[in-house]
């Protein structure tokens, strides 16, 4: 394996200094309660309408969601060995609750979740960023935390988070997931990943990494990333101990904890839900245990017989986490791994004990979601978010896809935007994205854009169905751009600008046909278009 | 333009010999009341399960619908300039009802269309091919087709298709659109993307060819075509009136029904139902008229202050294509062009007409099916697929998507595939695809089959939904080959084999891997699946 030393170098080397999207440019808005509070947004320049008498009608710039972080701001030069600025460091301290020097830790007795301060009927800074970002009112982000229907990661010890939510009330959230394996990839690579994964419109991204260099790897991406940090504890715990699930303890998985928490994870993956009760619930199907996480607690609950330590320590488990605000994303360790075992006894089992398990995290404040499936046929998918919702009591709703069908290896990104866009628009707030190398191997840095773009295409048309008035104007935009032949725009109001021109360019490269009343779909006698507007002329 | 001479020779040259999928083979299964009922599948061989003891057990290999014709069958040789075996004509020249020298036509009298004869009680071998394909009662295939409710596209000057039904209660079923444009693609380009899109699934083709060369382009892809050819005549009528709408006669375009009727195209789309009274309602639409035959008819309508001539002629088209079999597609004129449109008074009012206009056709026994949308936000696609089925009697639903969002050119076959698997699912016959390149450019031969792809998906998907016994039986093969660490068997089991392989083999190369019981996401140590098998012993 590369040693740190040289991974160091590699990083040192990465560019990551991207340009905004054609025709955008960042700009901030800022809050009204709190100073300081700067929240970026994706600005699309827009060219004014030709009128048919020849006049120009302007079109007002279009402000949207972005994710991208600093990388994309022209007056912001990233040093990746510094790390990104610590923009939510002084909001932090001047809560007057955390101590530490190396790291950060709630004073004895305190409680630092976003919930609890939520509970108390404070506005936090991190709220209000949210509220600028969502155009939504600061008191109704805070009552959703508080009654934890949207959850907002924001580590005490990642300062560097431009603050998100995730809540079904909110826009629907997508999630990447990244990081290396025993086989492949290196910890630059995954840098770079996390860099490129934002600038496409991913939200939060997991860092799964397994092999070697996990705390390493981590470290590298927490220090220069905008977005939460998700991770599953559990899969560090195992290299601790060889990989070998039944040589797991309380301990060693309490220890891997708290140095996440310190790092500045944001998220924790927690199989708790993994009773020993419904592990013979998996025997008979398709494909039993899919879950990594899943997998391992089952094989250590076999081996010892004993109850899983998770479930058995979990207020313990929240007593740490509410020291950093460490969300829970409370795993589904028995989701169904192909559409035949889909909505089942072992899924559904688990899921009501992660229910009992959001109560228990909130009576300690610990902001929770919830785990997902994974392979649903479309005819199922409305009952988990129905099922969920009820037994879960509100808390959002994280899913992995889900696939509606499994014939399509190389393609799920595809197969689960299906899914995920139903079940988005049903009510899930965070939508875990599927890349093209799904069940088949490691996404590279295409696969993760191609992921991304599969992923925000389902969480917006889950927007729009759902209503959301920002996501109905930018389909508006779009389409009165090309109704008006403003190719430009149309590009520029592209989730991937670069591409539609390119594929525009690829039959009619001229700068002029930028300005044609027509495509080459039919040439420029034969425009719907252009006969419309003549027929809307006539109507007029 | 290149001339059809040259055409010629290109055309000669095309390989179009394209080996079956990497470990498929073609079978025949064979009818039991028609002689000479030879139906293609594609069959997938599996390896044997290996079992903890190290013994095998064999899997049956899987015969899955095959639209690839016989340019997968080792034991033909197409030749494209002879063009394919008629297989349909003795079947057709039995019924002892047509004539013709260079083309066939029904006899003065005589209807000819698979509807009517289903409505007489007879089963044609056309209905028999397609109970063996769909692997269901050929009394049942006949009953669908007699009520309206299923249509089997078969032009009598198209003997080389094999036969294949269009209705709900059936697989779900794709159409791929090719065709060049005034400033794009030769006559070989297209015939090599119909052999294409057929061979990764496209059910039927639909030529949209508008510059030159319309009659000499459709000629040779009807020629070698083992799928229905549709057409929209049109666009053919607007050449010849120098893509002039207001020059349009019914003459003129009676003639070119005449003309495609006796090449032999299966399909036409017939945009009857935009009625002069429905044009002022898209004036305040965000994107006026978006499909050209709409538009080119609500220009002649404007012009001419008269009613659609489609809509007043449609007695006398009905006369022509029962004389062939021609079946309708009754466009959608004024289908939405954007999300914000969906929905409309415009569009439902056109879907009222369509409704009448079946009656007559069903009066005529002439096959019908509806086309539909187009851009529809997710949760009021359910609304169309129910008022379709309720205003046009059950006649099969064609729907183009729809996109659920419009913020994605380039991605288009996403945006449209996540509308088209739920509208399949709820009772669409057929889903028009949509590829990468919609909005930007004409579809070169990749897009093709991205777009094939994303559609395949889509239409599988659906089935499963609706608990297609034949769709599952695919999904489980695949999902126990995944248990079993099968690779090969998963490879060959996607609907894209080689893709599939090929990014499995990006991380792990060598031969050993496709047998060993781990993948590149976790590495050896580390699998779930295999942990999953070990709790599976240790429960049985």
């Amino acid at each position: 394996m590369i040693s740190p030393v040289d991974e160091k170098e590699k990083c040192s080397e990465l560019n990551l200094r991207y340009l905004p999207l054609p025709g955008s440019r960042k700009i901030y808005k800022f809050g009204s309660i709190h100073k300081g509070i700067r929240v970026p947004f994706r600005e699309i320049q827009l060219s004014p309408t030709l009128t048919p008498e020849g006049k120009e009608s302007s079109n007002s710039p279009l402000a949207v969601y972005d994710t991208s972080g600093p990388y994309t701001d022209e007056n912001i030069k990233v040093d990746i060995i510094k790390g990104l600025t610590p923009l939510r460091r002084p909001w932090i301290l001047e809560r007057d609750d955390v101590e530490g020097d190396k790291f950060l830790c709630a004073k004895s007795g305190k409680n630092v979740t976003q919930m609890h301060y939520a509970k108390k009927g404070i506005i936090t800074p991190e709220m209000e960023f949210v509220a600028v970002r969502e155009e939504c009112d600061p008191e109704f982000v805070r009552d959703e935390i508080a009654r934890g229907r949207a959850i907002l990661p924001a580590n005490i010890n990642h300062p560097e988070t431009e603050p998100m939510i995730i809540g079904r009330r909110f826009f629907t959230k997508i999630n990447a997931n990244i990081g290396n394996s025993a086989v492949s990839s290196s910890v630059s690579e995954e840098v770079e990943k996390m860099a490129w994964a934002i600038r496409w419109g991913g939200d939060t991204v997991m860092d799964l990494s397994t092999g070697k260099n996990i705390h390493e790897t981590r470290e590298w991406i927490l220090r220069n990333s905008p977005v939460p940090i998700g991770t599953v504890p559990i899969y560090q715990a195992l290299e601790k101990v060889d990989g070998k699930p039944e040589a797991l303890t309380w301990e060693i998985y309490r220890d891997t904890l708290i140095e996440q928490a310190e790092q500045g994870v944001d998220y924790f993956t927690i199989h708790a839900g993994v009773l020993q009760k419904y592990i013979p619930l998996t025997a008979k199907r398709m494909t039993g245990i899919v879950s990594r996480g899943g997998a391992i607690l089952a094989k250590w609950c076999m081996t010892h017989n004993k109850e899983n330590f998770l479930y058995t320590h979990f207020e313990e488990i929240c007593a740490i986490t509410k020291k950093y605000d460490v969300c829970f994303s409370l795993g589904d360790g028995l989701r169904p791994g192909s559409i035949a075992d889909a909505n089942d006894a072992a899924q559904f089992g688990e899921l009501e004990t992660l229910g009992e398990l959001t109560k228990i995290a909130w009576k300690h404040d610990v902001q929770t979601m919830i785990e997902g499936p994974g392979h649903v046929p479309m005819n199922l998918i409305k009952e988990n978010m129905t099922k969920q919702l009820e037994v879960c009591q509100e808390a959002p709703f994280y899913t992995l896809g889900p696939l509606t069908t499994d014939i399509a290896p190389g393609y799920d990104h595809i197969t689960s935007a299906i899914g995920a866009a139903m079940i988005g628009w049903f009510g899930t707030a965070m939508l875990c994205y599927v890349t093209p190398k799904e069940h088949l191997g490691l996404p590279n840095k295409d696969d993760v854009k191609q992921g991304i773009m599969a992923y925000k295409i389902a969480a917006h048309a889950a927007d729009v169905a759902k209503g959301h008035h920002a996501a109905q104007k930018w389909d508006d935009a779009m389409s009165k751009a090309r109704f008006e032949f403003r190719w430009q725009d149309q590009f520029n109001l592209s989730l991937d600008p670069q591409t539609a021109q390119d594929y525009h360019d690829e039959t009619l490269p001229a700068d002029a046909a930028k300005s044609a009343h027509f495509c080459s779909m039919c040439g420029p006698n034969f425009c719907s278009m252009k006969i419309s507007q003549d027929v809307r002329r006539s109507v007029a």
